[in-house]
């Protein structure tokens, strides 16, 4: 008999799965390794930028009033008394009528108020001293950086859930971030089902295809941001896999199977859960691929029933359980981003379902066109490698025509909406 | 003295860098240790997609002619003799009045030609039987997916050099790919010099700033895929400097130095190359910021001589390091993909120089719009951690008004381009 399922719509399914977003905790890292995690706290100014008043140029420090009365037939000569270079400081205070050449990013010498750029002034020597000649007048505060002027201390730079680029590296630098307090990565399980799925190493035979979900599920998770624990395939009986997904729910933050969500005889899922006592969330939602995805809850803790079928599988996971991760990581923003685009071809095909087609994101004179890419049978697996997008059609009776205005995923995107 | 340096245009930089371009070699990693690597080999179809004949739908597999006369007054009735799971074949025959069970993605059975998809035929029982009634003619070949109809065996599905996403994972599981053959990734040196810096873990002084360079090159190296090996920091005479570079340089594929490129007293990086029998390529680039960049080569081995600021050392390594190290990985678009972009808000100060400003891309009703951030002082850190692209204004008389066409380097970007 073939169990009745009521579709519910994509927006609903992600709300009942969000509901049970949790946040993971925080380790510290090097900040060798810190590249490509998320930040487990704010990122804040330990201390004002610049930390010292510095000199934005080269040129020479000194005192705004000795230049009170200069101009360009009355110049004032100012005895240049030393140097400071990038790092050093000037050891005394200035005196009037005194000069120091000043290097860009040094601090500005106790009693200078102002820098005079090194183009602007005459370098002179008399009776074997240094001397600099200044021909206009110098206002006090002249081309000098002030302490915080650029960054307060206390200002919050990157908030927890930053996905950590290189910009992000060279704050944690700048600020003394040895350590980094970074999300630890949730652990999520993989098990593949399928009477039909081979080894990856194994060969071929008719009527077997090889597991390729596990492999590529655990790619998603480490794009998303999580750590993947694969436990392997099962096509044994309905024992053994539920022994499985006890035995694994147990050991990771969320678990995901691959196939066994159909109403098929071999589909053992729906009896998993119902024999685990999870509550089944939906088990079937109004898009295409991926009608059959089914999210089950235990204990709290998320089961995503990921469609058998590559590409349904892909799209289940981009939709549902890369956004827990996400969260889990602390994000801000733990939704996929969406933008709007221009259809770059025809797809001719109404659904009565919202599709998700794989596509391809090309940027052309400053406007976005999103190109439906392979054939999009669900069972086509090369599309997948070459999409950067998913293109959502909304369900209806209607076609799609080149040109027209879409909805798309970005799959490569690390920011995310909320 | 300050020497006279005639400055190139940023195009030719990279061209004379690229023209030093090399190869790297080959490794294989485990399957599930390959995403985000980039292919060592073109990933080639080892096999048919589909392997075998099947069907694409729930239904029955049948011999088309025995509906030959079929219609909804004269049903054909067809004995049901089996029935083929994912995953099983079916053992005999079918002879002439026989029909088999067959389920999504399983193989057509030996003397069958056609399938007719569940719904539309009407299942029965006569004698103990099972029998399905056929109500139209169908034809040979319906709703089977044939050999190699989706992909040939041979066909080439992502050429070497590919950035190994979870689709390319995909493909390289559904294709026996246990070993992935991955490109190595090049060692690239990095020595932070300045006598102005301080470790990350010492306590900020007048006059200092803690090095940040170092590990905003690592990760920008990593961002690239390559492998950064921190040869530390230097501020101490020449001799000691000049044997540090020689040392590393033996141990790498490429060298990045940040500061001491100048023309200033403690910029010893010209001398060095000099030492070493180096050619420099260039060692001023008409663009800010970032001018100073020099690059130098030494028995076919590259020296990058980024600029000690922050910012021009990230604009330095994106656009002529990361190049080398995509060429490196064989990928065949190894320069920083551009596109066009609306500029979001005025930037008013023109500039002789060709400017690469940090900005945040915004997708905005179908239109990228390239908003400029932070103050942009070559020495503000803080805009490198929102930027996602360097937007390009070109040297000249005028600034830029909000609603300008401009280009910008995408520095999240996997793809590139040629």
């Amino acid at each position: 008999m073939v169990e009745k399922r009521k579709p519910i719509k994509v927006d609903e399914a992600i709300k009942r799965v969000m509901a049970y977003q949790k946040s993971g905790s925080i380790e510290f890292l090097p900040i060798e390794e810190s590249f490509g995690r998320f930040l487990g706290d704010d990122l804040i100014a330990t201390h004002d930028v610049p930390f010292f008043n510095r000199s934005p140029y080269d040129g020479f420090a000194i005192i705004a009033a000795d230049t009170e009365h200069a101009s360009s037939t009355n110049p004032v000569q100012l005895e240049v008394v030393g140097e400071i270079g990038a790092g050093s400081v000037f050891p005394y205070m200035l005196q009037p009528g005194q000069a120091v050449r000043i290097m860009t990013g040094a601090a500005i010498p106790q009693g200078a108020d102002a820098v005079i750029m090194l183009e602007l002034v005459c370098e002179i020597e008399t009776d074997g001293k240094p001397f600099i000649q200044v021909r206009r007048k110098v206002k006090s505060g002249d081309n000098i950086s002030l302490i915080g002027e650029d960054t307060k201390k206390g200002t919050v730079l990157a908030p927890k859930g930053t996905y950590i680029n290189p910009g992000v590296v060279a704050l944690l630098a700048t600020f003394g971030y040895k350590q980094v307090p970074v999300s630890t990565k949730p652990a999520i399980g993989i098990i593949a089902t399928g009477s039909e799925l081979l080894k990856v190493d194994e060969p071929l035979q008719p009527g077997k295809i090889r597991n390729s979900n596990t492999y590529m599920v655990a790619a998603q998770i480490e794009r998303a941001g999580g750590k993947p624990v694969n436990f392997g395939q099962f096509n044994d009986d309905f024992d053994t896999c539920f022994r499985q997904v006890a035995d694994a729910l147990n050991k990771v933050d969320f678990l995901i199977t691959t196939g066994g969500v159909s109403v098929g005889d071999y589909d053992y899922l729906p009896a998993i859960y119902q024999k685990l006592g999870a509550e089944v969330l939906f088990n079937k939602v109004g898009m295409r691929p991926g009608s059959v995805t089914t999210v089950a809850v235990k204990d709290g803790k998320l089961l995503f029933g990921l469609s058998g079928n590559p590409s349904a599988c892909y799209v289940g996971f981009e939709l549902f359980t890369r956004p827990m991760i996400r969260a889990y990581l602390h994000c801000v923003n733990p939704i996929v981003k969406k933008t709007t685009a221009t259809l770059g071809s025809d797809f001719p095909k109404p659904n009565p379902f919202d599709r998700f087609v794989r596509g391809r994101l090309s940027f052309e004179n400053g406007k976005i066109i999103a190109y439906p890419i392979g054939l999009d049978k669900s069972n086509v697996v090369s599309s997948l490698a070459e999409a950067n997008v998913l293109i959502n059609l909304p369900g209806g009776t209607r076609g799609f025509t080149k040109g027209m205005e879409v909805s798309c995923l970005l799959l490569e995107d690390q920011e995310g909406e909320s």
